[in-house]
C-alpha cells in the first residue's frame, strides 16, 4: 500500500485541524471519594498540517488513545498530546474529552446520584492550558414548603457552565463545591430579598466573584443559562 | 435499468414498513387567523410490503409529497395516503409530519411569537385515523409578585403533550385555548391550595377531563412531563 | 409532611404510565471477554395508577435502582421490575436502559474499539418478556481497492436495528457475531452479482432470516436504515 | 414595577455576553429563483455589558426581532444589530440566525428539493462582518452503475462546511453552484485516479482552492467532514 499520506501536495495550502471527532471511548477518571470513576468520554483529537504534507494517519489518533488504557488524569493528558505531535509530525496538537461525572450523596438517609457533564480541552502550543469545564443544573427551591424535590419539582431554571483552568491539581468534586456555594448565596439573597427572581447577570457575577478568590485558578469563565418555555436566556463573565 | 424493486422475492419474509424517514420539507398549514402559515415539516412516509415483492420504488414517496405543492390540509393529507397506497402496490400507507407552528399575540402592548411542536400522524388502515399532536411548554408563574417573564423566568417546568383524533374540522388554536385553560385552572389550583407543588398526574389528569367534554374528539391522549436538573417525571392518561 | 401521593382522587382518570425519564446511571454489565462491562445507562422507570390514587412516590424510582448497586443482569432487571410494582403498588411496572456497549477487536495487529447501542426493556405483565435491542453500524467496504477505513472511509451507510427476545441467556457478543454475518453475506452477495447497490429491504430480510433459525430466539425486529444526504430510508421486519 | 436591570452594579463584573438564545422565529429570505422563501430561524441574539449595570433588558430583544417583520437581507440584518446597540446601551451587538435552505432542482423529469443548512452571523464592533455559512452534505456517487440514488444510497459520506465573508451581495444559490463545482472536480478526479478513496484533507483544500480565486469573497473557511460507522474525521482549513 502506497503512504498517500505523506506525499508531497503542491498546492500551498494549510490545514489548520485535521483529525477525529465523536470517538466514544470509555475512560478512567479520578474521583476523590472512590479513586476511581468508570465513565464513557467523547473524544475529539486533532493536529495542525503544514502545507507540504498531503494527508494525516488518521489511524494513529485512535492508537494513541488505545495506549493509554482509558485513565486519563493531568498526567496522562498531557502524554497523548505529545505523542500525537511527535508521531504525527505536527507543530500543534488538541485533545478534547467530554464525559459524564457522576457524585453520590446523601439527604435523609437516602443516597442519590448526581450526574454533572464535564468537560477537558488542552493544546500542545504552550504550557499548562489544560481547562476543566463543568454544568452545574439550577433547580429552583420551594421556601415556603420545604419539601422533597419530587414530586412535582418546581422545574429545571438553567444551568452555571463553568470553565478553569488550574495551575496546580485540583478535584472536581472541590470545584463543583466552591460553584454550589455561590448558587446558594444567590438563591438565598434573591429569595429573602425584594426582587425575588433569579437572573442571569447576577448568578454569573455571583459564581466569577466565589471563583476570583481562588489562588489555584488562573482562568475561568461562567456562563449561566436560564431556560425559558420558548427560549433560553444567558449571560458570561470571563477573568481578564 | 432493470427493475429491480418489482422482481420476485422467493424468501418468505413480509416487510412490515417501508419507505424514507426525516424528509425535510417546507409545507403551508391552515392558520385561524392569517389563514395560511408557511412552515417546515419533518415528513416519514412507509407502506408495508408483501413477501413476493423484492423492494420498493423509494423514489415515488417523494414525488408524491412534490404533487401536493406543500399544502398540508386534512384533504390532501388523505390523498397522499391513498396515492401511496396506489402507487406503490400496498396494503397499508402510513404518513408523519412534525412542524413548528407559531401563533401571535399580544401581551402589555407588545406582540409576541409562540410556539409549538405539531404533528399529524395518519394511516391508511381504517377511516378517520388521523391524529393531531401538540406540545405546550409549561411555565410556573411568579404568583407573589406579578411581574414580566423578562428577567428572571422561574423556569421550565416542563410540558403537556397532548395527542387527539377528531370527528370534524378542528382548527389548532381552537386545541390550544382548550389545553392553556385547563393548565391554568390547574396552576391556579396549585398555587392557593395547600400543597403548593405542580405534579404530573393531577395536571395530566385535568387537561384529559378538559378534552373528555369535547364532543368534536373522538380520542385522546395526554402525558404530562416536569423537567427535573437530573431526569424529567411524567405522567400519561389515555382517553378508553 | 402530608403524603399527598397516597390520598384519594375522586376523578375516574387512570394513569396509564407515571414515572421517572432520563435518568442517568453508571451501570454494570456483563461482557464475555472481560466479565463485567462498566458502562452508563439512560433509564427509564414507570408503573400504571389505578385512578382511585393521587399521585406516586416518585422518589422510589430512583431509591430501587440506587438498590441494585448498578449491576445489570437479568436477574437484577427481574428483581427491580418486581420491586417497582410492590412498592408503588402498580398492576404493571416498566424499565427501559439505553446503554453503549464497547467490544474489543484487534485487526493488523492494532487494537480497535467499537461502540454498539443497546437496550433492554422488560415490563412485568407476563412472563420472559425482556427485549434486548442493539444498532449495529454499516460501513461500505471498498472491496476494489483493500485498504484501512482511514483515511477516506466510504461513510456511513447506515445501520440494522435488532430487538430479539430469548428464551435463555444469551451473549450480546454472540448476538452480535450472528447479526454481524448475515450483513457480511449480504455485502458479500450485493457486491458480486448484478444490483452493485445494497437495499434496506433486502438487508433487513438477510438480517432477519438469520435469526430465525436461532433456537434461543422467540421473538425478533430487524430494521435496517440507510442514511442519505437529506433523509434515510429504511424497511422493517418483525418474527410473527 | 421597579427597573432593576439599569440599577448600579457595585461588583467590577464584566458580562461579556448577555442575551437570547435559540428564539425559534418564522423568517423569510432572499431567494435566487423564487424571490422570497419562507424558512424557520432559530437565533442568538446578545451584547456586552459593562460592569455598572445591573442587567439587560431581555425582552428589548425580541421587541427588536419582532420589527423587522421576519424579512431578513444584509440591510435588515445590520440593522438589527445597530438597534441592539443602541436600545441596549451596549458596545457590541451580536446576531446569530441559522435556518435550514430550500432549493428546487430536476433531474430526469422529475423535481426534487435540496435542503441545506444556512447560518447567517454577525456583529457590530467592526464594518462588514457578516458570515454566511453553508452545509453541503456529500454522498458518494455510484460510477460503475450509473443509476439513480434510490433505492440502496452509497451512504452518507459527509459534509463540506463553508463560512465565507463577502464584499458585495451575492446569492446563496452562487455560492451553493461555486461548491458543487469543486466537490464534483474532487470527486472527478479521486475515482479516476490511483487512490480511489475520497480524504477530508484533500477535499477540503480543493474547496478551498475554489472560493480563493472568486473577487467577492473576502474571508472563508472550509471543514471537510466524513462519517465514519464509529466517528468521524475532518480537516479544516482557512484564508488567512
Amino acid at each position: 500500500m502506497k503512504d498517500i499520506q505523506s506525499q508531497f501536495d503542491s498546492r500551498r495550502i494549510n490545514i489548520k485541524k485535521v483529525g477525529v471527532k465523536k470517538v466514544s471511548y470509555p475512560i478512567i477518571v479520578r474521583d476523590k471519594s472512590q479513586k476511581k470513576q468508570h465513565t464513557i468520554a467523547t473524544a475529539n483529537l486533532y493536529v495542525n498540517l503544514p502545507h507540504e504534507f498531503k494527508g494525516t494517519h488518521m489511524s494513529r489518533f485512535v492508537e494513541i488513545l488505545n495506549e493509554c488504557r482509558g485513565e486519563i488524569t493531568m498526567k496522562s493528558f498531557s502524554s497523548i498530546l505529545v505523542k500525537m505531535k511527535e508521531r504525527l509530525n505536527a507543530e500543534a496538537s488538541h485533545l478534547e474529552l467530554e464525559f459524564p461525572y457522576f457524585t453520590k450523596c446523601e439527604k435523609n438517609g437516602r443516597d442519590y446520584v448526581a450526574n454533572y457533564k464535564c468537560a477537558m480541552h488542552g493544546s500542545l502550543l504552550k504550557e499548562g492550558n489544560l481547562t476543566l469545564s463543568i454544568d452545574v443544573p439550577i433547580c429552583l427551591p420551594n421556601f415556603e414548603k420545604k419539601q422533597e424535590r419530587f414530586p412535582g419539582s418546581m422545574g429545571s431554571w438553567g444551568t452555571v457552565q463553568v470553565s478553569v483552568r488550574f495551575n496546580q491539581f485540583f478535584w472536581i468534586e472541590d470545584l463543583l463545591e466552591l460553584i454550589e456555594k455561590s448558587v446558594e448565596r444567590e438563591l438565598n439573597e434573591t429569595f429573602h430579598n425584594t426582587s425575588g427572581s433569579l437572573s442571569v447577570e447576577s448568578l454569573s457575577k455571583t459564581v466569577a466573584s466565589g471563583l476570583e478568590d481562588t489562588e489555584e485558578i488562573e482562568w475561568f469563565s461562567v456562563t449561566a443559562h436560564n431556560f425559558g418555555d420558548d427560549f433560553s436566556t444567558f449571560a458570561a463573565v470571563k477573568s481578564c
